[in-house]
């Protein structure tokens, strides 16, 4: 421990350090250092080990590992309940493209704000995200302290913001490269989908992640026309289409996974890929439900993703959890499936596992990133209290969260943001809205 | 209007009076004089025509009608996170029917405050009760200034409470007299279901209720094991089974109403039947999905219930909401389906309709009860706003009310209660709780 690095003890009534209530501690307390974790225990044992050092210290806070949302589109936060209740090409095509195509990078950046200032009250600490004019995310990113993977969205279409394909595969090679050191931010290869992303692209996308030992972020099997569409063009299913180009791996991070064969399962667990299940966003787009037990069984990595703000319509993984708990036993007719801890590890390592930081963040302990929450217990909704992983997937709400620490910096307390001025981006997003939509 | 009544001018930023956006005020406000809501309109209209009257404002808020919960257990909050993700009959004999066996007055009083307590945190200003010492859930009602309409639960075995059958219905003829007159609370007759009692049962309730005009409240059709049972006990579905006993008519609120043959669903329409949906309670305990799109294709009233904390794990409406927009979206495969106008309408006038007080309640109107909520707009996860229900549905969530006002009576201003002492109350839950559950 260097001791030039500023010190701090977080300490609350409860410290549940992973996702299981039997690791739950009495008075816990977690030591940080700089930007890590440097030792976890109770508070009056901790006291006693490092006198002097200052403390923030809640009473009725329970500390615990901040929650990683695996897939995002944060600069979609602008077109929140723009239109709802549509189907699916009436709501992209009359909708968010037309919307989209006006987009600019300020815009982009300030809305990707507004979804970050919205993750942090409600307790995320890292994100993966996909978007158009992605730099912007990561620019906004690191003025909000948030630990962030990013990647320019790539399909076979010009794009608003990099024009001609072969300029956006030059982008994201240099994106990789210039953040391959960033303490908080990642850049990550997406092509956007198997349907509209050739299979040249896509081998072009597989080979540009594994020169970069980079992750491989793409949206699949997220419709039954997508399944239908992928088969008539390749007589494949969407993962087997992608295993036949090489991109099923450790580093490949599949979002919704919604419509799987059994095989495809199978074909998941033997290439270790790893999911991002969008609930709330397949079911208000009518997309269906993922096989997610089915695939934990199998021992498939599943992660939570809230989907942009467009089609959720929140950023929000306390109402993820909750959502995920309890609609796998109604639609699966049983209520063993998708516990609370199962639930909440899939919020957490889960997503740190997803996104291959499970060494660095996703549970709290010595040498891990200082990443966590705290959460107010002092509520008639979080009392009485039997069991810590139930009431944080069942009951608590994204705001209970009152403090969070990024990286060993606080970027809340006592829910005041402190890297974002909230009502700057709340006031600047209702002008940017009227240039994207004048007739507004 | 009475000059003698105090007055109170209630406006903000929109105001909602009903659940459609068409609706929509700005700048609007609400005129209280006593209880009762005497104008609605533009806040410099009423401003001009009625000057001098004290005015509650909120920059930045929404005025609404308050949520309506028609269906809930509020004493089982002291069970809240108990026992989760279990089987349904190992989670009641083993875990609920023991405590529950051991509760005393003074609990479930204090414990149906605690409901209350986080029923006014989250924007329900009236609910349906069905218990065990039901007086008690009545007297928390009146000192919490909810409105409430609360039933003994009867059933064929010795009650906790009541002891005999002849006394629960002695006990309820006897509350539905007490009652009659009373400003807030209303009681009801409260059959426990079609599984718990025996025929002979189920009609001295339809009598006692049609002899009184009062509603009458059961469970019916929650699982296939009831329908399963029933068929095999009667040869008939419960709701047949209850419409042979003269059950059914337009003062019947049937709570859960999963399991429906489409001759049930005719049934319901025909006869007026009220159904109080709980989606989420259904999904955890892994009942099934009610099929409430149909149901509303046929006209009948769908209004929302939580049903209890112990099988939720809140009472929290918003997040019901949410749940009930999104999940019969991705089951039926179809987004225009509980469209947030639709899911707004029942947790408002459609709970009003389900408790025949649409006259009262469920819209803000001149002559109705002021039952209102204000929404706090001015926070990222609702920026920007096109649509109000649309937020309202997708994107708010309870902690987002500030004011609640019931019957023109202020129950919370900035979310500080103002009818029940918070602190003391979760205090009292603990100490209780050592009583109920000495090994802790």
């Amino acid at each position: 421990m260097s001791s030039s690095l500023a010190s701090l003890l977080v300490s609350g009534t409860f410290l549940l350090p992973t996702w299981r209530q039997q690791d739950c501690l009495e008075n816990g307390a977690v030591l940080i250092t700089g930007s890590t974790i440097t030792a976890v225990g109770t508070r009056s044992e901790l006291q006693r080990s490092h006198p002097g050092i200052p403390e923030l210290h809640e009473p009725h806070g329970l500390i615990m590992p901040g929650l990683v949302n695996t897939h995002t589109h944060a600069p979609m936060a602008c077109f929140r309940g723009l239109a709802d209740d549509l189907p699916l090409m009436t709501w992209l095509q009359d909708h968010i493209f037309p919307l989209e195509a006006r987009l600019d990078r300020p815009t982009v950046r300030l809305s990707a704000l507004l979804s970050m200032a919205e993750m942090i009250k409600s307790g995320t600490t890292s994100f993966c995200d996909m978007y158009l004019f992605a730099e912007e995310v990561a620019a906004a990113a690191a003025t909000a302290g948030l630990r962030c993977w990013f990647g320019e969205v790539l399909y076979d279409f010009p794009s608003p913001c990099y024009g001609a394909l072969e300029n956006g595969l030059r982008l994201t090679a240099e994106l990789l490269d210039r953040f391959r050191d960033h303490p908080l931010i990642t850049a990550t290869v997406d092509p956007h989908s198997v349907y509209t992303c050739a299979p040249g692209l896509l081998e072009q996308c597989g080979r540009l992640a594994a020169d970069h030992d980079s992750l491989l972020v793409t949206h699949l099997a997220e419709t039954e026309s997508e399944v239908h569409t992928c088969r008539s063009r390749y007589g494949k299913t969407p993962v087997e289409h992608l295993d036949s180009l090489g991109l099923l791996g450790s580093r490949t991070l599949a979002a919704h996974c919604v419509h799987l064969e059994e095989s495809d399962i199978e074909r998941f667990a033997d290439r270790n890929v790893k999911v991002s299940h969008c609930l709330e966003s397949n079911l208000k787009l009518a997309s269906g439900v993922a096989p997610i037990p089915r695939l934990l069984e199998r021992g498939v990595t599943v992660s939570l993703g809230t989907d942009g703000s467009a089609s959720n319509n929140d950023v929000d993984l306390f109402s993820e959890m909750s959502s995920v708990a309890k609609v796998h036993k109604g639609v699966m007719l049983d209520p063993t499936v998708m516990s609370a801890e199962t639930t909440l590890r899939a919020a957490t390592i889960g997503g740190a596992e997803a996104l291959a930081a499970a060494a660095s963040i996703g549970t709290l302990a010595p040498g891990k990133q200082a990443d966590l929450i705290v959460i107010d217990l002092d509520q008639p909704h979080l009392t009485p209290l039997y069991n810590l992983p139930s009431h944080l997937v069942y009951a608590a709400r994204g705001a209970d969260v009152i403090h969070s620490l990024i990286g060993g910096r606080p970027v809340m307390k006592n829910r005041q943001l402190l890297t974002i001025d909230e009502s700057e981006v709340i006031a600047r997003m209702g002008e940017a809205l009227k240039k994207l939509r004048p007739g507004g």
